[in-house]
């Protein structure tokens, strides 16, 4: 078996479509051509392993290998789409893992009692219409249609129009075929690489949420307001960022603060309103509240002292996602693989609420993720692919 | 004696050229169809006075009363572009204060024995091409015309293309036509405010410039990259703009950070750099140097904490100005007027370099520059005509 040149063959014909040859990284947005480009890649692996390929109407694809309508079935896959300049492996790799799967088991000559579904996901990453998860959201019903289609991009463009027509919405009698989801991903953290394993398996999708800070104070003259009559927000605003660092360190939590706005954002002029974005993770709900709420108790103060204002919106709090219990610890027995929770949210993370899910990481020694310094060896990847196939094999035959 | 009306008659006829209706503050840009409806008011202004306008190829505007030719010439006015949403008086009070000057004078029955020029200066504020005081750059040889020529707006357009041919550049020889310059401005702080004075005389501005610091860092995931392996930007440029507060505050001087650019400044994506501009300017050049030294040491200490890495270049450094100290003493004395420094820049900082200048301020009660916020009373304003009627009547007839 050379599954490393296997794994390279599928991986090479992936690795031109929307990679940025400045950056090396991947502009794939939801129906941009990249990403239509991979889908039709999707349809031509599909077609040369006989699989049938279905569309739900949302832009999620599916490729069957056995009868969609005996039910019972099994799902894996993961995304072709990226953030902006991505790695190589963050999506792709679950879906070219999926496919090698079902060529590892058509290899090994086993036959599927129960059908199996090969599936991308569309904009999982949300990173063309700010919806993270959008696809899986559509197809369960997580987000309504009619909200999703009016949805635009950055360029005006809406939903509808990029699909060619209106998003089909909830299709439970598609995902009521299915009793088990696997999805396959690159880890975005540097557990296993400590755990000096190629594999793991997730336990939990750490709560998280956005909150937009608006901090606002008086605009003025940089080089003749006096220290002492400035309104500063950018002062609110650094309290913040490094308040938030401080909380999340001592709580073993995450905490980043990404993305700012200031207006007028001149250089001589002091700011009248600084906007950012905290993002903040944590293993369980109480501790993820307790640093949110201690970060808002010490802004308020330095704002008063600062003479400026801050107004928190949360603008997306999601719940932990604690993976189907009995299903990943069959998969860590099966597999010898050690448990870990991500904070990372993934199409994985939307259908555990429909049905028994469970992920499988693979090693990423560098740590980094939505970057194109991401990275996963070859040998790494085949030990997902075999891993996979094994788990496949339980869970169709069974 | 109705001077308010007066004022307020110019006054009310400037007001709409430009104004944003939801800010209430300024888009006066140099060349932008506002400034250009501006200098057509200055036009009419000059020849309602008999006064002959002379342009100097760099977008100056001269209004002379009296003979160009017999020199020894006392030059007064302003400028009329503004910053982004700037108030009403940065720039045209000087300007329009200057013609009222010329009706106390005539009024008074005042025949000057030598030249007295009005002018309106270009791109002050530097909003449009990034360069301040450009119009009087031009004019002293302080900025070479070729490279002035090619310097591109936002929109990508030169300066070439907004004069609609290349600027003229030095013109020693409509310099050396005046002995004096006299430029009356609103201030730009509340000092006349505590001392409870209508009008101030300049005694310096303060030496300033711009750093710009560049942090680099390691672009990851913000949901699973741990906290001790980060190499997070954001964090060094919290610390930065807070040093900077502090160290200013210890000084007595100013620091502002008003402009940041991060990338790729996404919610969820720990930044790879973070660019920050810092502003700083203290009474001497010690004292200023000192705060830059003890702010890039603090943050090369924090930097080498946090992982990243920090370059910082000085874009622009202006030393001390200090105004022609005989000029500025017989103003001060003759007004009873206090004399007090300030930390922006002006064109008669420019003009000092080649002849005696003086600068007057106007009580500014709000203390707040660069925004609609600005503010000067009717009266006060009266009082700054009044004050440089009787300097230019000192100047012009001695």
């Amino acid at each position: 078996m050379h599954l490393p040149d296997r794994f390279r063959k599928l991986w090479d014909e992936l690795a031109p479509i929307g990679r940025d040859a400045q950056s090396g990284g991947y502009l794939r947005y939801g129906w941009s051509p990249a990403e239509l480009t991979c889908r039709q890649w999707f349809g031509e692996q599909a077609a040369r392993r006989g699989m049938a390929v279905e569309e739900d109407g949302n832009g999620n694809l599916f490729a069957w290998w056995g009868s969609p309508e005996q039910g019972d079935a099994v799902l894996t896959g993961s995304h072709f789409d990226s953030v902006p300049h991505g790695g190589a492996y963050d999506g792709p790799l679950g879906v070219v893992s999926a496919f090698l799967a079902v060529d590892e088991l058509r290899q090994r000559g086993v036959t599927p009692r129960r059908p199996l579904a090969v599936a991308a996901f569309a904009e999982e990453e949300g990173s063309r219409f700010g919806v993270p998860c959008l696809g899986s959201r559509l197809l369960t019903g997580a987000i309504d249609a009619g909200r999703a289609a009016a949805l635009v991009d950055r360029d005006g463009i809406s939903l509808t129009e990029a699909m060619g027509g209106p998003p089909a919405g909830a299709r439970l009698d598609l995902l009521h075929r299915f009793t088990t989801f696997v999805e396959l991903h690159v880890e975005q953290g540097r557990a296993l690489a400590d755990l000096d394993a190629p594999v793991g398996v997730a336990s939990a999708i750490w709560p998280h949420g956005r909150w937009r800070f608006d901090f606002r104070g008086e605009g003025n003259h940089a080089g003749t307001t006096r220290m002492a009559d400035r309104r500063d927000p950018m002062l609110t605003y650094a309290f913040t960022v490094l308040a938030a660092n401080k909380e999340a360190r001592l709580r073993g939590a995450h905490a980043t603060v990404g993305r700012v706005e200031v207006e007028p954002n001149a250089t001589n002029a002091i700011p009248s309103l600084v906007r950012g974005w905290l993002d903040a993770r944590a293993a369980d709900t109480d501790t993820l509240d307790g640093l949110v709420d201690a970060v808002r108790k010490k802004v308020a103060e330095r704002a008063a002292r600062d003479g400026t204002t801050v107004a928190v919106a949360a603008e997306s709090v999601t719940p932990l996602v604690a993976f189907h219990a009995e299903l990943s610890e069959r998969l860590r027995a099966l597999l010898a693989a050690p448990l870990l929770p991500t904070g990372a949210g993934h199409d994985a993370g939307v259908l555990s609420a429909h049905l028994p899910t469970a992920m499988l990481f693979v090693r990423n020694p560098t740590g980094v993720s939505h970057s194109p310094a991401e990275a996963a060896t070859d040998e790494d990847c085949a030990a997902g692919v075999v891993a996979l196939s094994v788990v496949l094999e339980q869970l169709t035959c069974l």
